[in-house]
Order: C-alpha cells, then structure tokens, then sequence
C-alpha cells in the first residue's frame, strides 16, 4: 500500500503536478525545483565592461549609453577558476556568471550577438569566459548556470525589453534583437553542456508581448535547467528584495504561474513591496520556490553588484552574511551571493576571505548538531543523554513531497512539563532558528499542529553553537 | 617672366585657392581633385550580407531591418583580386569598396563596429575585404579608395544620421555612434595605405549637427586623398543623376563649398532635379568637380548596385556604356561604374566581359587621332596631310589653371571658307563630341571665343571612329 502511495506520488512529482491527499492539495517541485530548493546556497558573477572604466558603477547610465571603447576589458590575470573557488569556500553548491549583462556585451563568442568578446584585443578575441567558468565549475563539483540580461542592452538600444526607436525602423530591430536572443541562448544551451539554472534578469517577457520566445529553446536544449524566468514560466521566484532575505513564513507556493517581466509583474505582486514574493502563497496552486539574492558588497548604504575601486569597506561583515544565511536559507529560500571580479581578473583577496569565513562560520554552526532524528509521525523526539544548553533548531521537511506542515511547534521538557521554546508555520526545505534565549533541557519534541497528509520530516536537529 | 609667372600660379593651386588674372578669379583645384579628375575613370564595387539572402534588394528595407542571419555571408571562391582585374579592364583609374554600405556591416575587421567580418564562420573570422582590395588595386597600378556608408545603419538603428530613438537613450547611443564611426574612419585612414578618394555615402553630415567628425580625422591621416563629402567640405560632387551622365556645359566650379547631406542640401541644389549639380556653377567661387555614377545593372528599367539573381539581362548594352562616357568624362565630369560581385565572390562573367568591352571600344575610338595638337593661343589649327573623313573630337584644358575657356567654336575649312562644325562653353578636363555628320576636310581650328586670361589647351585631336 506504501509502495503504490509513493509510485503514485512520485508520478506527480516528475510532471511538475500536485497531487490530493484526503481534501487538499499538495503542490510538489518538479525535478529542477527539488534540486534547486536542495541546493540551498549559490554564487553570481557579475562582470562586464564597465568593471574597467575607473568609474562608480551607474547602472541607470549604463543601461542607456554603450561604454566608450570596449578594449578596456583587458583582466591582467584572468582566472576564472579562482571564481569558482571563492564560490567553493563559501559553500556554493551552483554558481552563474553573467554571460550579458545590461551593456549587452557577452562574455563569450556569439555569432548571434557581435558584440562580444571576440572584438577584445584581450586573448586576441579567443576568450570565452563562459566556458572557462563552466569548466571550473565541473572541475569543483559546483554546478554551472547562466545569466542572461536581454532586458537591457545599452549597444543596441534595448530599454525594458523594447528596442528603442519608431515604426517601420523599430519593429525591425526589435525582430532582429529577438532572434538575436534566442540565437544566444540557443548558443548558452548548446555549447556549454548540462546547465543547472538559466536566469533571465528581470525576467525575459513573452513572445506575445513581443519579446524573444525562450523558454522553448530551454526547454527542448537544456530539460533539466531551472528556468528563471519569463511571464510563461517561474520555476522560482526572486524574494522581493536584495536583502539577501525573504519573509516569514516563506511558502514556495505561489498564487500566480509567472511574476512578471519588468513592469509587467501583477499588482498583486508589486503590492505592499512585493510581500506576496516575499512570503509566497501557502494557498498558492503553483510551485515556485524563493531565491533571497545580495550582493556580498552591500554594506554601508552601498549595494554592488559589480566590482569598483574603493568598495572594500562594503563587503557585508560576517554577521550580515549569516543573518542572511538565517533568513533566507533558514526560511525555505535559497540564497545567491553576487561576487564581483575585480579588473585584474580575480575575486579580490578581500571578498574572497569574507566568503571562506562565511563558508567556515556556516559549517561550524551546522555540521554538529547535539542530536538528530526524522519520521513521519506528528509528534518527532530528541532525548538527549543529558541536559544541555541549545540555542539553534534545524528542521526540514522533504520538500520533494511539498508544503505539508502548515504550523508546528518545539518544545522541550522543563521540569515535568512540556514548554514552547519555538513555533512557526512554514518549514519546506529548511527552517533554522537561533532561539533568542537558550534552553537548558534534555527532552526536546518537534509538534506538528496543523499538516497535509503525512509529513515527511526528513530532519529535525538541535545545536549548541558559539 | 612668364616662369615667376608659373611659380606664383602654383602656389595658389598646391593650396587650392584661386588667383586673379586680370578682372577675373580662376578658381583652380587642389592636387586632390586634380588627380581625380585626370583619373576620368573609376569603380566602385557594392558588397554586402543581403547580396546572400536570395532575394531582390530592397534598399528601402535592407536600411531598416537587420539581415536575420550574418553567416549567410559566405562567398564560395572569394578573388577580391578578379573584382579589381574587372576595373582594369574597364580602363579604371582608381576604384572604391563599399567597407560598410546601410546594412552597417563592415567588410574588415574593426575594432569599432563590432558588426564586421570577423564575426563570420567565412575564413574563421580571418577576411578582410578592404585588404584584399587595396593590395589586388596596387598590385594591378589602381588607385583604391574605400566607400563608408554611415548615415544608414539597420543594425545599430541608424537612420539619416540620426541614432533611432527617444531621449537620454537616443543621445547616449547617438554618442557612441559618433565614436564608432570615427574609430572607423581611423582603421580605414591607418591601416590600408594611401587612399585616392574616400566616399561618404550621401555625405557625412557635419558634427554641427551631432554627426560624426570625420573630416579631421581623413585630413590629418589622409592628406592626399580626395575627401567627397560632409557638410564642411566637398572635394568633389554628385553629378545630380545616377544615370552615368552630367549636363552640358559642366563646369568643375560650384555656388556653395559644401552640396549637404541627406535632407540637408540647400535648398538651391534639390531645385529643378538637381540642375546644379548636373551643370555646377560658371560664376562658382570652389573647385568640385562633378561626379557621373551609375550601377553597371541599370538596363531594362533595374538599377542596381547590388547583385541580385536573374539580373544578368540588366547589364548595360555596350553603347549605352559609350553614350554614358561621352555625356561624363566627355562632359568634364569623373564617371563612376558600380561593379558588383555575386554570392560566388566573384564579378560575373557577363559583368566582367561587358566591362572589358567598353574599356576595349573606349581605347579604340580614343586612341588614334588622326592628328592632335596644343596650344596656348586663341586659335588652334590642326591640319591634315589630305582630305580625311572625321567625326569626333576631343578638347581638353589642363584644368590644373582651372576653367579658362567660356566658350569656344570648332571649325573646318570647307572650300575656302570656315565652318563652324560644333561650339561650346565648357571645356575642362575634357571635352569630347561625336559629330552628329562626319566632315570631310583638311584644316580643323579650334577657336577660343571667351576665356579668362591666358588659355591652357593641353590636346585638341580630331578622329575618324567607327
């Protein structure tokens, strides 16, 4: 009977589709959600021309007006391997280079899109950064994803999805820069082999709309790639801020298909500063779970994704990296860290530090729980050999079969009696807590008060941490 | 004397200036436009991507709607030198390559326009056309001079100058343009030797009207070459047709130091079909000559710059061919033939093998005057050994001291009296008539009714032509 249940779940699983247990419905990730969700933790690159100009990044100007001469890209030590290591040190299990971002330059050789790295007198035009991060990824066992922005394009005059210009002349353009688009992303899911997220900054509109049409290209290329996204498709949703963190409760079901491209996002989205991407829908019919995203230089009143002289001072002091790692992992997001290569090619000695730390912080914190256990029952014990001082929770629920905990519970046993020393109503994927005051107690019981068919509470784990 | 005499004239033509005789200016050309006109005789070969898309050229459209696909540039046999050998065989002087025609796609490598050939799978990458071409043109003692199309890009959105689009945008792409298209000009002043004529199609605007600044940029890099044209200086102009021909008389003077660009000409040179520019300005304070230009392909009602399938029945007929040359060079006006190359990457042989029949029929009917003589005085005789059959003369003033004939009488003795057998105001750099009734006599003279100071005819030759 068990075994039928679960070939029957599984079948859901697969096609992306939600099953019913008794009265409600149960929305389930589809392969590439599930291992996304999974991941957890992410990096972005961001690099472009204007890293080069010894200018303070503008990004309203640069999306309007081309850099003057693109033979300032000219990295003196381009390693795009030591990315990746910073990637790695911080516990990135993916990372995505911007292979254009809002110049429209591409980092790798298009034949859809001239302007590209192969103008550069740098590496006599042979450079391709996309594949030299590709490669280094594999080589670390990170898994590789791309970013693409098309919504912009200062070089051939794109503003929010649209080629500037008039009648006969733009609609033209704007034909040519679609195919322009699908051609590169043709190229990004051809060349480079399996991908683990294609992301399409501010998402890639929709053909009936008269944008590029996308997602059929990433569907057929790359069938296992997380598509992020176009007003067709999200199979994840940003988290409404680049805090680095999302709400509480984060469900990663959300009310709408799609979250909009651009201007186009459903009021209901932009409402109230975007909470319904902040928070999710725990009503919500389609899966789509949180990604929190920040730029690692984002501290004192700055917010950079890109690299420029003079930011060290901005790089998020390790507190801020694990308030995050708290409110965004903790809360059933994954979290992506923009890093930025400086211009000699390499990710500064200063961030890179800050990453491993971060990295080395997280797992001190979370490789040596006290205790931990699973099960599927409504009520989940720890009992340890004798009391001790906790101050941190962790609990996951399998998210491959869904939301099913609706609200919940920790306690521990103080004295003769039970005590709250933790609820909540979300779990998903993980839920952390540092507990404002520690517990002292041997007894530790995680209640599910309100839940979805049988839960599936694959961890649940107590911590006593510096 | 008449030495210091000389000395003095030359140091107002190595300027361009113009000297006093008497009561009247003789506006004189600078080396630039001397050679050019003595050169009588040029090419101009049109190639770009849509020569490739099958079908017919659309100018109106190639001007607004980028070619979908770039790669279909890929001529089969490429021989820039067989383009060039076409030239010779047409009697060409100097010859011109379209480097960039309204498509924006440059056929060299420029570190500017990013749209070039080095995006190609042709060659890998590797061609370069306007190479190619100035080294085949010197090697078979062809002048080269390249052709820039800037005032139309459909690739980066150019139209009549003007960066389609609105606001901040519009002007920030607009700048960019600018610098692109002056990094070209430098490539193309830098890299490929010394250039006879460099040609802006339908001229380069003026930087007074937020154009590019490429005067300076050919001035200081190009001395010796003709420069044709922007608002700030035209060496040479448009003969108001693109029929191959001039009016008669025209003369080399001209009312305005410039013709405009695009919309911009005044208003005095659109009027009346462009009847200023066909015929110049006797009474003109600067030397421009006039340039006739016509497409080989301009028969059966087509005119076309560009190679088009099932085109070949467009070639001009042969004697269309001659009518053009005496209504241009023979009209004081420098004559241009468009050649274009098809998709193999060659001139067609019915192309090549009508140009070498003009350049045969020209060397033919030009080279054996039954006698020729020069002269300095008023009245020019030329007499022959007998009674000869003639119908066809030739005039020619050394336009280096500029137009001093205004008008003059050919006669021949008939009996023993002189009869005027054909008149004319402008001479130049030649003039040439094909008698409507041959004439049977001995004595010719030519007969200077009007001219400005001390005249300059440097051949009077009489013919007896098929």
């Amino acid at each position: 009977m068990m075994r039928s249940f679960f070939i029957f779940l599984f079948t859901f699983v697969l096609f992306g589709q939600y099953t019913r247990c008794g009265a409600q419905e149960i929305i389930t990730p589809n392969e590439r959600q599930l291992k996304w969700q999974e991941a957890e933790l992410g990096a972005i690159f961001h690099y472009d021309l204007h890293v080069f100009d010894g200018k303070k990044y503008n990004q309203a100007r640069n999306r309007l007006v081309p850099v003057p001469d693109i033979q300032i890209f000219n990295p003196s030590q381009l390693d795009v391997e030591q990315w990746v290591l910073s990637a790695k040190a911080m516990g990135a299990k993916f990372a995505l280079i911007t292979a254009t971002h809002e110049t429209g330059f591409a980092l790798f050789p298009s034949q859809y899109n001239p302007y590209n790295v192969s103008q550069l007198n740098f590496k006599e035009g042979k450079a391709d950064l996309v594949k030299d991060f590709v490669d280094a990824c594999r080589k670390h066992g990170i898994k590789p994803g791309v970013y693409l922005g098309i919504r912009w394009n200062s070089f051939f005059g794109v503003h929010d999805f649209v080629v500037d210009g008039t009648g006969e002349f733009q609609l033209g353009r704007q034909q040519y820069y679609n195919k322009m688009v699908e051609g590169m992303v043709q190229e990004i899911c051809t060349n480079y082999g399996e991908l683990f997220e294609i992301w399409f900054d501010g998402g890639a509109s929709s053909p009936a709309k008269g944008a590029p049409d996308v997602l059929p290209i990433v569907k057929k290329l790359q069938p296992n790639c997380l598509f992020y996204h176009n007003d067709e498709l999200a199979e994840a949703r940003w988290g409404g801020s680049e805090s680095g963190t999302v709400g509480y409760p984060n469900w990663s079901t959300f009310t709408f298909h799609y979250t909009g491209s651009g201007e186009s996002a459903p009021a209901a989205i932009a409402a109230n500063h975007y909470q319904l991407l902040k928070q999710g829908d725990r009503e919500g019919k389609y899966f789509m779970p949180a990604m929190a995203d920040a730029p690692l230089r984002g501290a004192q009143g700055r917010h950079e994704w890109f690299w420029e002289p003079g930011d060290e001072h901005t790089i998020y002091p390790l507190q801020d990296l694990l308030n995050m790692y708290y409110k965004s992992v903790g809360r059933n997001a994954t979290l992506i860290l923009g890093i930025t290569p400086d211009t000699s090619g390499l990710v500064p000695k200063g961030d890179f530090d800050r990453l491993k730390a971060f990295g080395d912080a997280v797992n001190k914190r979370f490789s040596t729980p006290l205790a931990r256990t699973h099960g599927t029952e409504k009520i989940i014990h720890i009992t340890l050999p004798k009391i001790q001082h906790v101050n941190q929770l962790v609990i996951q629920e399998d998210i491959k079969y869904g939301h099913r905990v609706l609200s919940f519970v920790v306690e521990a046993k103080i004295g003769s009696g039970w005590k709250v020393i933790d609820q909540g109503t979300a779990i998903g994927n993980k839920y952390m807590k540092l507990l404002a005051e520690p517990v002292h107690a041997k007894s530790f019981r995680l209640r599910l008060v309100e839940t979805k068919a049988t839960p599936f509470i694959k961890d649940f784990s107590i911590y006593d941490v510096n």
